[in-house]
């Protein structure tokens, strides 16, 4: 016997058994279905680009994670982003695209990063973003903003709120306490504060050089506290800098008009801490968190940026965007048990013909089931009965159908609906619509 | 001014503009959906896989054509096609699988040949496989032909007909004719039959060692004729070899339940020159073509499998599955004409605010379209009119609304179908309703 080569794939990668990528494959469609519901048109770019091209922008842990190598005379790797192929595709392709061009894309990215739980070297992300060229109107801050908690009731995982602030908010702010120069450290520093709490916070500005004045403005800012409006309300008594009020403008625009396109109150909410990486985003930022599981982190992240392109054009692309970490969250909402990966089938029936017999009573069964629209398998193998129901219930499947020989006379088949234990003798059209009205 | 990279993709790479990519994920879904009626579940392997693992069975031209590199102590490479990644799936997941294992996978490959029309580096496949444990009853086979004329049926490209064989014909045949050692290169040489024509086929014949009396035989069996029954008898008549017998059993049954699940006389046909990879597969094959397209080469190819992952396991994994290369068909298809790739746009309502006033208007509009389930897009850039309806005509949409003063003020909009130039002022609710029924 020859040798044989241990079936196995690459450490940090990963691979679903059918229950859990029916589940998987699940959400997916919610996420796509839900941006396409939002106007956002697909885009798909190469898996693999020219190193040159993905790392214009890159730099540090990035550059050291990527997948790359050398084909023949290219130096290439494989995307570590869905945002660097956008911002290639926009650039390369701007005069045959209608601008605001909104796109979506749900695609592997690669990150050679150590695994750990969570944490995959090839993962799915799923994003939205609007690009406008030269402008871009902050009311598509909202869309996006409303397309994030679209998706989020859709999933129907739970609770959930986006939590969103504008950047402008931040620098205006502490260009008028007078810490202009330490802006970034400091963001950086408030950053942290849901994670290490206010009096390490206190502690670490201090040591940036933050005066007792000046921190009992941070603290006020940090602390204010109410709905939506409240908030809005008090940044305008904080603070009259010129770029802080037009961040509070900004702000509650894209806040009005995010309920106005069905954003409930509970779902988003105005929160002052959020920061998000300091030289990309410009304006509006949001996270998004799962009630109760706020450990997860953000399961959607995103904002405006002003200059999309600019490592591949001179032409002013601002937008807006999102994504989704699919793939963690995904194991996330597993662990917690918080998804059904009970279902090995996508089928609604399965049909068991008792014997070869049947088998063409099978079809003809099996036919119409299809092409009503019923998602149909059946078991064509020859065992014993007891083999065909362990078959129907390993995969979990609701309607089983029995054809022996007295129903194949009949043109009939012998229905039962798995979960309450029901039985009933139908003709394949009436199975059909017991099926799907179920 | 930095210097700009130059944006631009790998040579034998694609990616779509929006029309392209639209009517590409509308092929894909629905290929995806008929999949999936058919009982067919979800899996999705690692675009990065050992190489070791995915090169066990390859050799030759597939060696050579590898995106293959080091990333630190580990040799991988991209997939190359969806069946070796199959294959160590099913021996990996053996325990954790039901069989018969009914697996769709619509993924991207990757091949470093050189790039030519019609032929990427980097391609969708969307493969169908049944894998039975130990033994995989023959009616599979007459699924997956249902399967694929399901699909072909779906996508409505025109005309198709499935030809199909069986290899046992073949190889009986052949040993029943004493050409037993010569089968591999004769029926190499009557594979390139419709290529090449009967002439040539017969003078490569000659050269291999076939004789006349020989050569008048398979003249014979080449030019089997009528319906698919009245082949069957053809071949019943022209040999009585066991083998020989058994291959027309086996076809006669698989041609017999396909019809039973629905495949049309005239899309499923016998076609005696159907031979496909000769070491790869052991009975039922089966190529497609669009009628009238021929040149287009097969356009769903696939059979039965003794086994499927014996480079991996001592378990005997037999199978039956098909192929369509998405990314080479969807490029033969615009070529022709074939498919509409004039919409830009996934919404089928766009709404027009008419300035920043009606904004909340267009809000409270989009929602309500939206939570009715209709794509909406809603144009929210402060620009003229003349450039708003612009961006609808390019975009293609179907339903254009215009919410200005007075609509905002009765709750309206002005609704036009943009194909028929009608308009009509109604309700959020109504326009729903009238954009669904269309």
């Amino acid at each position: 016997m020859e040798q044989k080569v241990t079936p196995k794939i690459l450490q940090g990668f990963i691979e679903l058994l059918p229950a859990d990528q029916i589940a998987f494959e699940e959400i997916k469609g919610k996420i796509e279905k839900t941006y396409r519901r939002f106007g956002f048109v697909p885009l798909d770019t190469p898996t693999l680009e020219y190193s040159e091209v993905l790392l214009a922008k890159a730099g540090g842990e990035t550059e050291k994670q990527i997948y790359r190598f050398q084909h023949h005379d290219s130096d290439v790797a494989l995307r570590f982003d869905l945002t660097v192929p956008l911002s290639r595709y926009v650039a390369q392709h701007y005069p045959d695209l209608s601008f605001p061009f909104k796109r979506y894309q749900i695609s592997k990215s690669f990150r050679g990063e150590r695994p750990q739980k969570g944490r995959y070297r090839e993962f799915y992300q799923c994003d939205i973003d609007v690009i406008g060229a030269e402008e871009l109107d902050l009311s598509y801050d909202a869309e996006v903003t409303a397309a994030i908690s679209a998706v989020f009731c859709e999933l129907d995982i739970g609770e959930f709120v986006i939590r969103i602030n504008n950047r402008k908010i931040l620098s205006g702010f502490f260009s008028e306490l007078g810490l202009g120069d330490l802006t970034a450290d400091v963001m950086r520093t408030i950053d942290k504060l849901p994670k290490i709490g206010l009096e390490k916070t206190h502690e670490e500005l201090i040591k940036l050089g933050v005066n007792e004045a000046q921190l009992e403005k941070i603290d006020a800012f940090v602390k204010i506290s109410g709905s939506n409006k409240e908030k809005i309300a008090a940044l305008r008594a904080l603070c009259s800098n010129e770029k802080f009020t037009f961040g509070v403008d900004e702000l509650e625009k894209v806040v009005n008009l995010a309920h106005g396109l069905g954003v409930k109150e509970k779902n988003m909410e105005i929160d002052l801490s959020i920061v998000r990486g300091l030289d990309y985003y410009t304006g509006t930022v949001y996270e998004t968190f799962i009630v109760g599981h706020e450990n997860f982190g953000s399961v959607c992240s995103g904002g405006r940026y002003d200059d999309l392109a600019g490592f591949y054009t001179d032409k002013k692309l601002p937008g807006v965007g999102a994504s989704i970490g699919l793939s963690r969250l995904f194991a996330q909402l597993k662990d917690n048990g918080m998804i059904n990966t009970e279902t090995k089938t996508v089928s609604k029936a399965l049909l068991l013909p008792m014997g070869e017999e049947q088998f063409p009573a099978a079809a003809k069964t099996a036919e119409a089931l299809r092409s009503a629209g019923v998602e149909t398998d059946v078991y064509w193998s020859a065992k014993s009965l007891k083999a065909k129901f362990k078959y129907a219930d390993r995969c979990g499947v609701k309607f089983v159908a029995v054809i022996g020989e007295s129903e194949a006379a009949e043109g009939k088949v012998s229905l039962r609906n798995m979960t309450t234990g029901e039985q009933t003798s139908v003709s394949a059209e009436q199975a059909s619509q017991i099926i799907k009205k179920d």
